[in-house]
């Protein structure tokens, strides 16, 4: 009864509304995943714990749970978890027939759980990825490897905690936005990502965006549209 | 001497290096414009003071300063001034060839000067825009008359200042990605802007993506770069 | 022993002292519950913890403990819970006979806690209210379909986290104070609830006051008050 | 152009758009006021520099401005500058035919430019009012002395910087609302009025509202609220 | 072996050096605590969990834990708890042989941890003090009611959470220095006690000096040196 | 008029009201020095313009301006400008009949400004003192050479900006209270103030007060009290 | 598959790259090390809970725990934990023949497990250190006996809590870099450390550097390179 | 008088106190210089205003003003202005001979002010330099092509506004220290060089340690300090 949901925000918007999971008792997660799937609506739920994903899978048994980027799915046309596209498959020009796509950077391993989010938040949206984990600023071969196929992508986000260098040194690369999500890693004078995120914010890249602290729904979500934008445009 | 151009920027990004104009003596604003000029590459210099931009005009007569955006321009492909596509040259449907185009939208009337900074980057981008002004949520009809014409932009660019409540607003209604500039308008809890930009990235709207405080040139190179990937792509 | 209770409030104000439960053992706020009943004073103790309230009932078996509000009630006039005026008895016009009340509107489902502390403040009090849940500002049109009934109220407290913009919309609809209570809903940059306070003292509708963050305690009072002082003057 | 004016806010929330003066050219400040004036409504704008306002005098003669207050009124129904009701006129029930009044309430002798700006809000919208001055906490006779007078008025709003006491201890007297001012007025810790803001949202008294800080508009404008539903209802 | 002990502080400063026991394990305690015994000085340690003064007290039985202070004390002159001075002890001339104490005042019971330090603290520099609890200004009879009481103090210790405005309501009836405790009591817009801190700081009462947050451990020795210097000097 | 005096002020506290100085007008402060000197009682004003206090010395030409410490004093028992006991004057033992007196220390030569006012504030009260300059903890003899001096007042005043690391090291050598008073000297991670304020309040010594940023009023003036009273119980 | 590790920095850098293990699972913990490993290069993990490094262990039964430092290290020259060069072995002129070595200095008893962090993080670069513990500027007489020792270190490393002023005291007495640890103990204003930190930024002393709160490592391995270059170049 | 010089400065830290001119009288700063000169020291006096310096020169011929770097040097050793070791002298081993030397490295041209402040710095310290200018991250060719003769330094002082990235990206290819200037160029989310100072504390690099916003001064002499300990070792 507390809930009023939008089930005209796929008409406005282009997708459903996602569902906020944090707080949220399993049966109203349960009751609006309901909802949508009576409006053939699919549902996305994020920062869903894994004991609330439990519960809500008793009473909907085809949601799907990823317990690192906690996130719950169900009523996605691609009932499978999410696959990047293989690396090897890569085309030198942008124009050239490559598939649409989303790259999802992170700067170091423990920003797995935020890239996980993005890509599952990119499954929902029927949209392609590519990911490129681990290559923050300070190695900086790891970078100039990736910059090749990054090129390639529609949009990208980059995903990186402490300081927040990496959106400027990937952006300097590449002429498609760069959705940056500053994260909570790290400790001290990080202040919990608001360094990240105003050292993102203040970035000396042209082309870089921000995002919430470790967003990485919003963040998908943003390039994801760019992507889809693309794909009915031609 | 102080200067490393960067001349390579416009193969690798799309679009040159933007100069910094805050703290930059004239003679050094001059020297990269026409180190600019000689790589055939059109210059936009931001954040110029009138005097400043008096002593370029000295050296590069061609160049064009709008006081209120307080940039300077030179080498753009458009000679002219920047002018919006009419609201009469509407056509319902966001597919049936409409100009790609960016919406430059202000809460309220102080915050000019963001939207003409944003507006001449988009003219030194090569880009079409329109402009809707002083449509801020507390008289919410002035958004729902615009709302029709904000659906047919590739991407739109939200600048407001005090609460930065529009761009939530205005995600709501729309499926392309916002480009929310908070601005320094206000006094005392706006914090010179801080508050509408951590309002901005707090977010509910999933479309919302945000740039530094009256950065209204990077809003407007990030939708711009939305909207010539879709000029490429057709 | 170490508390000085205020017994000589209600002359003054109108309400008794309310019991700011968080950090006092449970035969405290027993023990100041009894001197109120002893004065023929109704009592109202927030932030208490399920725990502390449940040993609470053990000394006061008449005490009602509301979970989600984590409010305890005593000596209240009406013993029922608190239950809203249905939105079926509405009038059209605000001066026709129509019951002063107040409108308690919730943002997104999440803020549920802190409307419900609102609601019992209003109870204990002795005023009447209704409730509209969940209308944030990114599906525009639940606001809209509550506007005829929140025009009918005396004073209304909007209850909002992320970026808080809801109390500016609902403001700019109405000719009553707003008493807008920020809520620790949210993540990064929502700081806690700072965040929305901010934003909400920035509003840019005249109308809107502000209160402490998850404070539907404080904002419940103040739009009482509103209705008390109508009610007397009538 | 870039003004896009709201003149249906009369019809919705009972006064007209107040014009935010600070940053508006005098041409477009005059603008406005033409605007209102065809529409038969009274103007207020506030924080208007002595050079703008000027300016504006220039164009439209029967425009009053209030150095102290920085504020510009035309059209309003009493022509004259606004004066308190005497305090030799009380009457020691607040419902024994007493005018409805909002008392107006400084801590020190620097607050006095914000309680201007509230009692010229106060008198555009035809509300009368009592000033109280310099009683801050520090000597305490003076607030006990103003008490029988405060209990008369409908509202209240206590102007107080530094560390921002005065509403609670005001508060702690009172039935009705408090609306509480934050200044900048102060050094060092005070932190521009920050310091005095959270004071004042965190205050002990339960029937105090909060404002932005210099706000002296906001809290006349919702306190006159307050007393307009007052007179409306009887 | 991590310890250097500064033995030599009685000498220099009238009191040995206080154990500060938050992240020091028991034996740590213990060790110093012997230490100072050997050199015949008493030993104070603060912020001791009860698990590990359980600890320390099998090593050193006559050690006594107040476990609403967190406090241990070990060799001090009066061996029993602290007690006050009786109020039906007062003198009306503060100089007419009354005994040289310091008062101990709280805004509410929430508290009475802080106040439990300081008087163990003043216990163990052989000071006397006098407790005022929940006199907070919302309800202002209280303080006046202290007021003849606190006259005769020669220090007082205000201790006070949310806004933190009762040591200028203190101070402004004092001749005597009046050390301020914020405490960490209160929520949201209270930043843990900063709020609290911030506005003692700013106080426009002369005679208030302030020390950290929860710190009355501080305050107190800081009042009890005032009254030390008073009695070596009769 | 819209000054309310506390004359009452020099009864309950020993000493009348200071007239903060900043942001108010000329003849508002030579009308309160004038009522003072109707009552007797001496007058200080702090953060005085200089043209301000000329204007003020038109009207009561005894009244003395010191312009490093901006203060005006007029009817101070003591006419002629503050002078330091000289140190050639020391006794080795405190209590040998000494001058009971205040010892003013600074860190480095830039916080003269705020040492004058301290020192201009003791000699409105008629307290001796004693000046340390640029003492601070880079250069360690400086205050090696100073402690001997400083262990014969009754109180200290230690002012410091940067890391405000003086009273810390000045309290570790002294029995009596130090008043730390954090300047604005500084730039970038100084935050005007802040950081030493904050440092001060964090400090390891227990004998370290502090008062707002750039006080040197209010140190001053507890130190003052602390040695009145002293003065009185001998 | 998440990691892309950096085997090149060793030859750039001089040291293999150091795993930050908060957040990281044992298992990829464990591959990393085994990497290195068969790099032939030594491993440090810093930031690892108890629970972790045993199950680490498991698999790498060579690697050692420091249960203070938190720090797993394998493969490093000296298999053997940590051991100070002993203070017996000085030589006054620090040019004659000492060892070269790095100091490491701590304020407080309870900054030990950052001193741990910095003395493994040392041992792992093959160089030699003494540690000089609990010298606070409260307690002047410790820095004081230690600074003859100090003077012999060829970069010295400062740990401290509160409000930080060990590192400016330190620095006064030496030629050599400073580099400062700000730690996270301490409460109140303190701010986890941000104190301590600022403090030491702003510090009056010349030689003083400043890492992340806590952040041992890097003070040490900043250290370590000044005594690894000056062995190279002899 | 004011003032306390530490002449014996020289001795302990290798090299003179350095004058710290803002807020200083110019007659201040040319005492303190003519009493250097007296025992043979060097000078250097940083943030010097233009007509402060003037007014020095008069007093003292010889000093020399830089106006980018605002600083004044008299005495020093090598009495033309600092000139950089060429980049044509390169020599491929770090260990062949070159001479030891500090590389100054700017991410921008507005960071040109603290640039020359470290090089006067480096300079009256007699320690050789090279200058890296304008080589930020978004345009990564430009370091990369640096890197070969950053690689020879003993030290390296980076300089960057905005987001601070650039420290990090230099420290990932060197194997010394790194001290990292934040400069306050930049606007809104940069803080005023607080987002950089806290990136570059947070930094991802090992051998990045920070000084204070703009203290080209600080970084440039702990640079030094390394460079002249190295010469005295071999
Ligand atoms: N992880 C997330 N971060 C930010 N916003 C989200 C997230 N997940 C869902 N939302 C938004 O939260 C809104 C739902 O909020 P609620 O009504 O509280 O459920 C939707 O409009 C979503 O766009
Ligand atoms: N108004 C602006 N806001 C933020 N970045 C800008 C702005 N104007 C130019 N830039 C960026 O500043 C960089 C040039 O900085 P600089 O080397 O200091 O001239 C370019 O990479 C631009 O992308
Ligand atoms: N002093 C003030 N403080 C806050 N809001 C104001 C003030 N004066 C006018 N306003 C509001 O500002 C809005 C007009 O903003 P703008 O469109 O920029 O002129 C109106 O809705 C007013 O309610
Ligand atoms: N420099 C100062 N800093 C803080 N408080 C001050 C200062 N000078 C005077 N005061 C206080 O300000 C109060 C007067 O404020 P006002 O009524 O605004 O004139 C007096 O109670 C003084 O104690
Ligand atoms: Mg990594
Ligand atoms: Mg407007
Ligand atoms: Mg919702
Ligand atoms: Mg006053
Ligand atoms: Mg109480
Ligand atoms: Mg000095
Ligand atoms: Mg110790
Ligand atoms: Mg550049």
């Amino acid at each position: 009864e507390r809930v009023t949901l939008d089930l005209d925000r796929q008409r406005r918007c282009g997708f459903p509304e996602v569902i906020y999971g944090d707080g949220k008792p399993a049966q109203m997660i349960a009751a609006i995943i309901q909802s949508q799937q009576a409006a053939g609506q699919p549902s996305l739920a994020t920062r869903v714990a894994p004991e609330v994903a439990e519960q809500v899978q008793t009473q909907i048994p085809t949601a799907r749970y990823n317990p690192v980027a906690r996130t719950l799915t169900a009523g996605v046309a691609d009932a499978a978890p999410p696959s990047p596209i293989p690396k090897t498959q890569d085309a030198v020009s942008p124009d050239a027939g490559l598939i649409k796509h989303v790259a999802v950077v992170t700067a170091g391993s423990t920003d797995a759980p935020v890239a996980e989010e993005a890509i599952e938040t990119l499954h929902w949206m029927g949209i392609r990825f590519r990911q490129f984990d681990d290559i923050g600023v300070a190695g900086p071969a790891r970078l100039l490897a990736a910059v090749p196929h990054l090129r390639q992508a529609a949009a990208v986000v980059v995903i990186a905690g402490m300081e927040g260098a990496l959106p400027a040194a990937v952006g300097g690369h590449l002429s498609v936005p760069v959705f940056a999500v500053p994260t909570s890693v790290g400790y001290g004078a990080t202040l919990g990502g608001l360094t990240a995120m105003l050292g993102m914010l203040s970035s000396c890249a042209s082309n870089v965006a921000v995002v919430n602290i470790d967003a990485g729904f919003k963040a998908a979500y943003l390039a994801g549209l760019v992507v889809r934008q693309l794909e009915r445009s031609t």
